[in-house]
C-alpha cells in the first residue's frame, strides 16, 4: 500500500494479549474489582447525566477532586484517557519531527512507539544492572544519558519510576541530576506510585520542564475505564491542551474516578493487600530453584530464570496463567509477574515450582 | 518556554464551549437522552464486568454488532474513542512530517488541528458557494483541489459529507472524481450519515485508499461516551491499529454502543423526530427577516444574517441559547444551529424573531 508511512512500516503495534478464562498476571492490573456498592453509586450518578451531550472537556470536577488528593492546584492537573493518552499528548506536544526522545530501557513500550509515530528520533539508553550474590539493582546510566543531551535539538526524556518492567525506583540523586542538566521536558511516569509512596510531584514547582504521569489503572483498580493524569507547571499543561482531542475523557470514567476518590479507605485496603501479597510472593519465589527475583516497589515482580523463559511462559499458560515476557535484550531471559490475589499467587508459586523442578531435571 | 514546538506556537486548541443551564444548540448533539430503561440495561451488563481489568483492546463484540448493522465484515471496521480519535489515527497513520493533508473548507476544525500536530502540511481549499434567489449550494472546487494533487508527495484528503458546518452533501460525481484521481488516503467523514441516508461505505471494496468515518455521537445520542468507527479495506485498517493507544475504548462505552445497536427502533425514532424538526425549523427560519438558510441533510442548519452575527450570537446567549459561530471567511456572517427538541426550536425561533426585528429597526 503505497500511502503507508515508510517510517512506520516496521512499527509493531503494542499488541495487548487477548485472553479470557485465565489468571491475568500479565498486565499489572489490580486483582480486586470495585465492590458492587461502589459500582452502584457510580451508576446512580451516571444515570442522571445526559449521555447525548458531550461531557466536561476539561474534567473540572475530577481535577478538583485530584487537587484535594494531591494537594496541588487543579490548574496544574491535566486528565487524559488513561496514562497512554497522557504519554501520547506529551510526545505530540513536545517531541515530533526534528526532535528527540531519550528513553532509558527496558521500560514501558508506549514511550518508544508513540515517539516514533510523532516523527521524533528515539534514543534508547540501556539501564545498568548491578548484581552480586546478595543485592541487585537497575540503575540509570547517567553519564551515558547525559552524553545524548543537546542544546540545539529539542528533546524529551521519559523516566518510569518505579520502572516497568524492572520494578524498583531509580536513585533520587540520579534522576535529579538528569532533570537539572536537561533542556527539554522530563516526564516521570509514576503509574506505580501508590505501591512505593515515593514521588517527584512536589518538584514541579522547582522544575517547569517536569511532568509527572499518574494513572487510575493500577491501585485505583479502574484499568477498564481509561483514566490517567499529568501534573506539571501550568505553562507545560497548556501545551497538552493544544494536542488533546477536545472531549478526551468520557462521562462515565470522569464520574467513576471522582467517586473512587471518595473511597480512599477501599483504595488503601487494596494497596495494603497487594503490598503484603507482593512481599510474600517475592520471598517464596526466592526459594524456588534457578530463579532471581528483583526488588520491587510496584505490583509486579521481575524474575530471571536459569531455564529458557519461553518454556516457563508456555508451561504457565498451559496451566492457565498468563504472564509477561518483557521486551529488550537487558531482560532477555526474564518474566514479569503481576501480583495477584493470595490464591492466584499461591497457584503461580505451585505451578512455577512444578515447572522449574521438572525443567531442571531435563 | 523554550521546549515548546515552534510549529505549534500559534495553534489554538479546539475550545469546546463549556456551559450548563443553557439550551445547547452549538455542538450538533442529539437533544434526546437514552431512556432510563436502556441506561439500566447498560448498567446491568457493566455491573458484571471487571473494572480492574483492561477491556477488549480490539472492541470485538462491538465490531461484530457494527458488522451486522453495516453489512460489512468486522475486519474492515476499526473502533476509536469518538470520531476525534479516528481522525487523529488517520492523520498519524497516513499524514505526518513531509506529507500533506488537503481539506475543503470550511469544515470540521479537527482535521486541520490534528494534521498540523502530526507535522503534515495542510492545504485548505475553499468551497464554492452557488447562490441565486431560489437555490443555494456549497460545492467542492474539484479543479482547484485536483491542482494540489501530487505524485511524489504522500497526501491525505478529508471530505466531510454531508459537510459540517455547511450542512448538505456534495455532488457524488465530484467526490468520485476526487477519489479516482487521488494517490493518497481519502477520508470521508459521515458523522451525520443517518440524517441523510447517503453513504460511500460500499465503495471501500472498490477503493483501497478510502476510509469512512462514523460516530455514535449524533443520532445514536452517545456523545458523552466517545465512540466512533472507521470502515475501510483491511490493509488500511491495519495501519490504524499501529497508531492507536492499546486500550483506546473504555469498557462502559463499548458495552453501551453494543446495547444501543440492539435498540435501533429507538434510534430510528430519534432520527425521524430530528429530521421532522429540522424541516419545520428550516421552513420557519426562512420566514424570518434578513436570514438565508442553507439546505441541510444533517441535524443542524447553517444561516447567514444581514445583521452582524456576533450581535445575534450574543443576544441568543443572553436568552440562554448557545449556538455555534463557524470558523472561516467563507462563513463569516453565519451561525450554525443544531436541531433541538420542538420546544427548543420554538424558543430559538421566537428569540431570533425578536432579535432580528429589533436589530433591523436600528
Amino acid at each position: 500500500m503505497k500511502y503507508k508511512r515508510e517510517d512506520l512500516v516496521n512499527l509493531l503495534p503494542y499488541k495487548p494479549a487477548k485472553v479470557k478464562e485465565v489468571i491475568r498476571l500479565h498486565a499489572n492490573e489490580s486483582p480486586y474489582d470495585l465492590p458492587q456498592a461502589l459500582k452502584d453509586s457510580i451508576f446512580e450518578r451516571v444515570r442522571g447525566e445526559n449521555f447525548n451531550y458531550y461531557y466536561d472537556p476539561n474534567c473540572d470536577e475530577l481535577r478538583e477532586a485530584l487537587s484535594e488528593y494531591l494537594g496541588i492546584g487543579p490548574e496544574k492537573i491535566f486528565v487524559g484517557s488513561g496514562g497512554d493518552e497522557i504519554i501520547y499528548d506529551i510526545v505530540l506536544a513536545f517531541a515530533g519531527p526534528g526532535r528527540e526522545v531519550i528513553i532509558p530501557v527496558p521500560s514501558f513500550p508506549s514511550y518508544e512507539i508513540f515517539s516514533v509515530i510523532s516523527g521524533a528520533k528515539v534514543i534508547c539508553v540501556p539501564l545498568l544492572l548491578e548484581e552480586d550474590s546478595i543485592h541487585c539493582s537497575w540503575k540509570l546510566d547517567v553519564s551515558k544519558i547525559k552524553s545524548h543531551f543537546k542544546k540545539d535539538v529539542s528533546q524529551v526524556m521519559f523516566i518510569c519510576n518505579p520502572n516497568n518492567p524492572t520494578g524498583d525506583y531509580f536513585r533520587d540523586l540520579d534522576i535529579l541530576e538528569l532533570i537539572e542538566d536537561f533542556n527539554g521536558v522530563v516526564a516521570i511516569d509514576e503509574a506505580y506510585f501508590e505501591f512505593g509512596g515515593k514521588t517527584f510531584i512536589k518538584m514541579i514547582s522547582q522544575f517547569p520542564n517536569l511532568v509527572i504521569i499518574r494513572t487510575f489503572s493500577k491501585v485505583f483498580s479502574l484499568a477498564g475505564l481509561r483514566i490517567g493524569y499529568a501534573v506539571a507547571d501550568e505553562n507545560l499543561i497548556e501545551e497538552l491542551y493544544k494536542v488533546k482531542p477536545p472531549y478526551n475523557v468520557n462521562l462515565f470514567s470522569q464520574i467513576a474516578a471522582v467517586e473512587i476518590l471518595k473511597h480512599m479507605d477501599w483504595v488503601k485496603e487494596v494497596k495494603e493487600k497487594i503490598i503484603n501479597a507482593r512481599e510474600e510472593l517475592k520471598n517464596k519465589l526466592k526459594e524456588l530453584p534457578g530463579i532471581t527475583v528483583y526488588p520491587s516497589s510496584t505490583n509486579f515482580l521481575l524474575c530471571k530464570f536459569k531455564v529458557p523463559r519461553d518454556l516457563v511462559y508456555k508451561k504457565l499458560l498451559e496451566k492457565g496463567i498468563l504472564v509477561r515476557k518483557p521486551e529488550g535484550k537487558e531482560v532477555e531471559n526474564m518474566l514479569r509477574f503481576s501480583v495477584g490475589t493470595p490464591e492466584q499467587n499461591e497457584f503461580l508459586l505451585k505451578s512455577l515450582e512444578e515447572i522449574l523442578k521438572e525443567s531442571m531435571k531435563l
